[in-house]
C-alpha cells in the first residue's frame, strides 16, 4: 500500500526553488503518491493561516518553504509544532552558514532573484533570440548565436534550444535536411557547434507518434527506416567532417542533452 | 571591498536543483561577487579529485551539491575538510528526515528526475504546442490549450508561454490587434485565459527598445503614445468583458507573471 502525500509548496516568490527541492526529493521516493499545492508569493501571516487551515484539511501533509521573511516563518513553525505538521524551511539552515561565511547579513528580501536587471533582460533577449531561430529560421542571423544545434528531424532540437534559451543561451537550432546544403557561415561561426543524433529504430518510433498525433502528410520517406539510417549516417558525417562534438539523444532528457551541451561549452572555454 | 567568491554547483546529474539553490542564496547577499563552476554528471572519485583540485586552484570556493551516491559524496567531504573548503549537501540532511517521514529507504539512484516516463512526454508534448500556437498561430487549435494568454503586442506573452510550456503547461499566446475581432470559441473555450496588461509609458518605452534592436521597420502607430493608451484600454474592456482575469505585468518578470497564472488556475480549480 503506497500513501499519498499532499506537499503544500510555499514561497515568498515564483517557488522555483522549492519547486526543485521537491522534485528532487519525490525522484528519491518513487513508490508514493504525491499531491502538491503552490502557496506562492506568501508575505503575510493571514496567508500562512489559509496555508495551515488547507493542510489541517489533508492526509500526511508536508510542508516545504522557502521563506526568508521571519514573522512569516515564525508563524509556520510554531503552527506546524502545534499541529504536529512536517515543515521543512530550505534556506533556514543555508542562510546563517552563509552569513558567517560572507561575514555579512543576509538581506532577507524576498523575491531577491527576480530583481528586472540586465541580467534578466539578456534572458528575455536569449528567449526571444531563440524563439525566432528555431527550426532553421532566419539562417542569416543564425551565426550571433551562443549555440547551434544540429540535427536531423526530431532529434529534440527545439525542447532543448528553449530549455537553454530561458537559462539566457541564444540559441539556433537547424534541421539537416537531405540534399540540402547548408551555408558555410555556419559551420565558421564562433557559435559552440553541436550535433545531436539519435538511435535510428528510436527516432522511427518518435517520427511514427508524430504523425499519429499530428495527423501530419508527411513523406513516406520520413518514416522509412533505410532513409532514417541513411539521415543519421550522413548527419554523423557531416558533424566528424566539421569537428562538431556529436550528443547521442536516445536514452536523454532535454534537461540532461541541454546539461551536456552546457559541458562541452564549459571545457571549449577553458581550452581558450 | 567586495570579496569574490567562487561557488561549484555539484550534481549527479543536470545541476538544476542546485543552480535553483544557488540563486536563492545569492540572492541574500547581493553585495558579494560571485564566479560559478559547474560539476554536472558527477558519478565517480575521479571526477570529484578533478573538483577538488579545480577547488583549490580559485580564491574563496564553497562547494554546493545535490549527490546522493554515498562514494563520491564521502569523498568530497573528505577532501573539503582537509583543506578548509566550505561544502554544503543540500539533500544530506533532507533525504534522511523524509526516511522517517515515509518510514522507507530513498533509492539514492542519481538522475532520478530525468526518468523518460510519461510525465516528461507530456512536457515536451505541452512545449511543442506552446511553440506551435506562440503569437496567435494556429488560431484553430488554440482553444485546446490549458492556458490562453491575450495582451497586446509586448506585455510578454511570448517569454510567459514558453515558460509556463516548460513547466508541462499547454499554452496559447494570442495578441490584441486594434480592429481585429477574436473568434469566440477563444473566449468560450474551458482553458484558463488571463489578460496581460502594462503601463501604457512603460510599453512605450519597451517598444522603442525593441525598434532600435531589431530595426523593426513598424509603423508609427506603435510607439506613438496615445495609440498605446487606447491599446491598453481596450484590451482592459475586453478582458473584463469576458471575466478574464488581468495580471498587470508593469513590474513583474517572467516567472512571476507565470507564477501568478498558475495561481489563478489553483484558484478556478477550488471554484469547480
Amino acid at each position: 500500500m503506497n500513501k499519498t502525500f499532499n506537499f503544500f509548496l510555499v514561497s515568498d516568490s515564483t517557488g522555483e526553488t522549492v519547486d526543485r527541492i521537491y522534485l528532487a526529493l519525490k525522484a528519491q521516493f518513487p513508490k508514493n503518491i504525491y499531491k502538491i499545492h503552490h502557496f506562492a508569493f506568501m508575505r503575510t501571516t493571514t496567508q500562512t493561516a489559509t496555508l495551515i487551515k488547507a493542510c489541517k484539511g489533508t492526509e500526511n501533509p508536508i510542508i516545504l518553504y522557502t521563506l526568508v521573511e521571519k514573522k512569516t516563518t515564525n508563524h509556520i513553525i510554531n503552527e506546524c509544532k502545534a499541529f504536529n505538521i512536517p515543515c521543512f524551511g530550505l534556506l533556514d539552515y543555508l542562510i546563517p552558514q552563509f552569513e558567517k561565511i560572507f561575514k555579512q547579513k543576509a538581506t532577507l528580501k524576498p523575491s531577491g532573484q527576480h530583481v528586472l536587471n540586465k541580467e534578466y533582460y539578456k534572458k528575455i533577449e536569449a528567449m526571444q533570440f531563440t524563439l525566432q531561430h528555431d527550426d532553421g529560421q532566419k539562417l542569416d542571423t543564425a551565426v550571433d548565436a551562443d549555440i547551434i544545434i544540429l540535427g536531423v528531424s526530431r532529434t529534440s532540437k527545439t525542447p532543448t534550444s528553449l530549455y537553454l534559451g530561458e537559462r539566457g543561451f541564444k540559441v539556433s537550432n537547424i534541421p539537416l535536411v537531405q540534399h540540402q546544403i547548408l551555408p558555410d557561415n555556419i559551420f565558421k561561426s564562433s557559435a559552440t557547434k553541436v550535433g545531436l543524433v539519435i538511435d535510428p529504430s528510436r527516432l522511427f518510433d518518435v517520427r511514427k507518434t508524430r504523425i499519429n498525433i499530428l495527423n501530419d502528410k508527411l513523406s513516406s520517406a520520413y518514416i522509412n527506416m533505410n532513409t532514417i539510417e541513411t539521415e543519421i549516417k550522413t548527419s554523423k558525417k557531416i558533424f566528424t567532417l566539421n569537428k562538431i562534438p556529436i550528443i547521442d539523444v536516445t536514452r536523454k532528457s532535454v534537461e540532461e542533452t541541454a546539461a551536456a551541451i552546457i559541458k562541452i561549452i564549459e571545457i571549449q572555454k577553458q581550452n581558450d
